[in-house]
């Protein structure tokens, strides 16, 4: 029927990516395996690789986009600035190693590695750059313990990682364009920082000030239409100095976590995510293009630089860390493996530059891929036996609550 | 820079929609006018008419039919089948008169008026028909007076009429074709009435009888997504039967409103909507091309169909909801005026089969779009001094909870 149209097909899709999304879900759970991890395979199940129930579009893209954005809110809004500052020193470690080893090995081996180019080379390093701390941070909130030490130093690490990751790929731009604006890389580089330090150390004090005026305010939810404009107005702020946008979002949450703490706004952001989270990860798991492993040298290659990549990203990190004692340092290097939706950002980037062929591009995104699918269950190794935050008792007894 | 790209574009643009939608609602609740017409009228400045900050794309068309898919199905968590019944003989009535005389209204209009085509006569009738029941939800539920006798009649006649609505227009674009499909009308009516009767009679019960399995299920927040996945389950149905996506939503909240009244589902249901509303009041407003009322012709054409739009809405549903008393037929006939989206997709069929031009298809978007924005003034007069549900208390307290 004619009415039906594009919406039927979109609220179609909604429908199948949820269902499949929360039925692989149920099942991990069932078999003590990350829920995040069933959802992503849910993703490839449904995607054009096998069933093709679901094509990847624009809107989904955008509620990705969203699901990722309420996901880094939400983590931010269980992060006080003041537990950013005590793992600072550390954190910036961590993330420094853990870009510079990654980097080293991935343009060492396509330099050696028959067949591609130089700027080939140096793309790939930067792919292997960036740690996508929202799988992380889905798996460590599952387990109630995204306030745990080293979840802090993994979460803080990412963010500082995220801002030297894209500050690499803008000098691997600037060579694909065939020179090195120098002033345009201190800008990001200076405004990223910049816009970083002025909302972890300014933010929770401006939101303290505001929530009066806020609170006076004569629409209904004023607080949670306050949080929504602060998360997106932030995320467009990254978006626009070139960062990646959910560094916005965390950093809102981050700015709202002390001064809304007896609100409901966590309850509020946790069903925004819930609601919108399964689009980020089925997303991710329906990019995957199965057909590239047809060549066994897509195969072999794509094998070295997963090895290599979760080797580096462990090693490095790691050492960043070693000072917190060897189980802390293997959390926080197992922790910082997945490179999720940055590293295939990073490909499609270079790919629409043609700086790289089609063949480097579906391994990063193997590679991207992979170490997704493999850290959740590295990560729940290393953190077996921590003990669960009080928060996660708190979830529990929401949840009966909210099934009795 | 380039890693912003469109996801900048994406998330500056929901910016932009949330802080213009919520700017303009604040100022309407202190003109002591409604939100709604607030948040309309923001998407006409922001929109390419005015201002130009935000191009109606289609993501922002996909979060308007989320927007008002949630809104719906809010509004059916808040109706209980039993009240449907209660009032299913006046809501037939009205529904069927509210059809029938604006339809001879616009098919008469437009036969009169010179220069127009028999076949763009019938479908400016269709045109006039579908009540969009959202604008009045909204405006009676921020009155805190959604459960009130005419609101539920309002309700429970719009999903009626919304049926008739569109087999109207399935008729309309048969006419269009040039024969008229009688099988695939009939098929549509008989979908359409059995599924929503089915909802109706028999979702509470199925609903009660799946709690328990949803309860015993692993994943966090199950009763939610067990929600969210009947929302836009029903929406698809009802989309590929041929109806509005909205319906399903609809009978999905009607179908938990019992089940779940003492859980935290209400409450999460809100917040959703809370989020993706703005969009679909503000993609109304943007949608309306302030251009074509540069010729008087159109003008007063336009102001005609304005009038016979309100006068024959009012008029007929008020005579079907008679017996009521006049204060109550009063409410229920301007409860039925505003066309909104429905209206608006009605055009967009017709210009998309050609046979309408340009001229009948912005006299038809104004039409929607006036008749929407007129009668959230005419809604409060005639509600004025109804006595406020126990609802709308228990909303202004988790207000004060929230923001304290």
């Amino acid at each position: 029927m004619l009415p039906a149209g594009d919406h039927g097909q979109i609220v179609l899709a909604l429908f199948i990516v949820l269902v499949a999304a929360k039925l692989a879900a149920e099942l991990f759970e069932r078999l003590r395996q990350p829920a995040v991890v069933g959802e992503i395979l849910a993703g490839i199940l449904i995607g054009p690789s096998v069933l093709s129930l679901v094509q990847p579009t624009q809107v989904l893209d955008a509620l990705a986009e969203i699901g990722v954005i309420f996901l880094l809110f939400t983590v931010g809004l269980e992060t006080r600035p003041s537990d950013i500052f005590q793992v600072g020193r550390t954190a910036t470690m961590v993330a420094v190693l853990g870009v510079v080893v990654p980097f080293l090995a991935g343009w060492g081996l396509l330099t050696l590695w028959p067949g591609h180019s130089s700027i080939e080379a140096i793309f790939m390093g930067a792919a292997m750059v960036a740690t996508s701390v929202g799988i992380t941070a889905r798996v460590l909130s599952g387990m109630g313990l995204i306030t745990a030490q080293a979840s802090r130093v993994i979460i803080a690490a990412a963010v500082i990682d995220d801002v030297i990751g894209l500050l690499v790929l803008a000098v691997v731009s600037s060579l694909a364009r065939g020179s090195i604006n120098y002033l345009n890389i201190g800008l990001i580089a200076g405004l990223a920082s910049g816009f970083t330090l002025l909302v972890v150390l300014f933010g929770s004090r401006v939101v303290n000030r505001i929530k009066q005026p806020v609170k006076d305010l004569r629409i209904d939810h004023s607080l949670l239409v306050f949080a929504l404009v602060l998360c997106f107005g932030l995320a467009a702020v990254a978006s626009f100095i070139g960062i990646a946008g959910i560094v916005g979002g965390f950093l809102a949450g981050v700015a709202l976590s002390e001064a809304t703490d007896e609100t409901r706004l966590h309850q509020q952001s946790q069903t925004l995510t819930e609601f919108t989270t399964p689009f980020f990860l089925v997303t991710i798991g329906m990019k995957l293009n199965l057909g590239i492993f047809l060549s066994s040298e897509v195969v072999t290659l794509s094998a070295v630089v997963i090895v290599l990549a979760i080797a580096t990203k462990f090693i490095g990190c790691g050492l960043g860390a070693a000072w917190m004692g060897r189980k802390r340092a293997i959390q926080v290097g197992v922790g910082m493996i997945p490179r999720g939706e940055v590293g295939i950002v990073v490909a499609q980037i270079g790919l629409s530059l043609a700086v790289v062929g089609d063949e480097v591009y579906g391994v990063v995104l193997a590679m991207a891929v992979i170490t997704t699918l493999a850290a959740p269950p590295f990560i729940k190794l290393a953190f077996a036996g921590e003990q669960t935050s009080i928060k996660s008792d708190r979830y529990d007894s929401e949840l009966q609550e909210e099934i009795r």
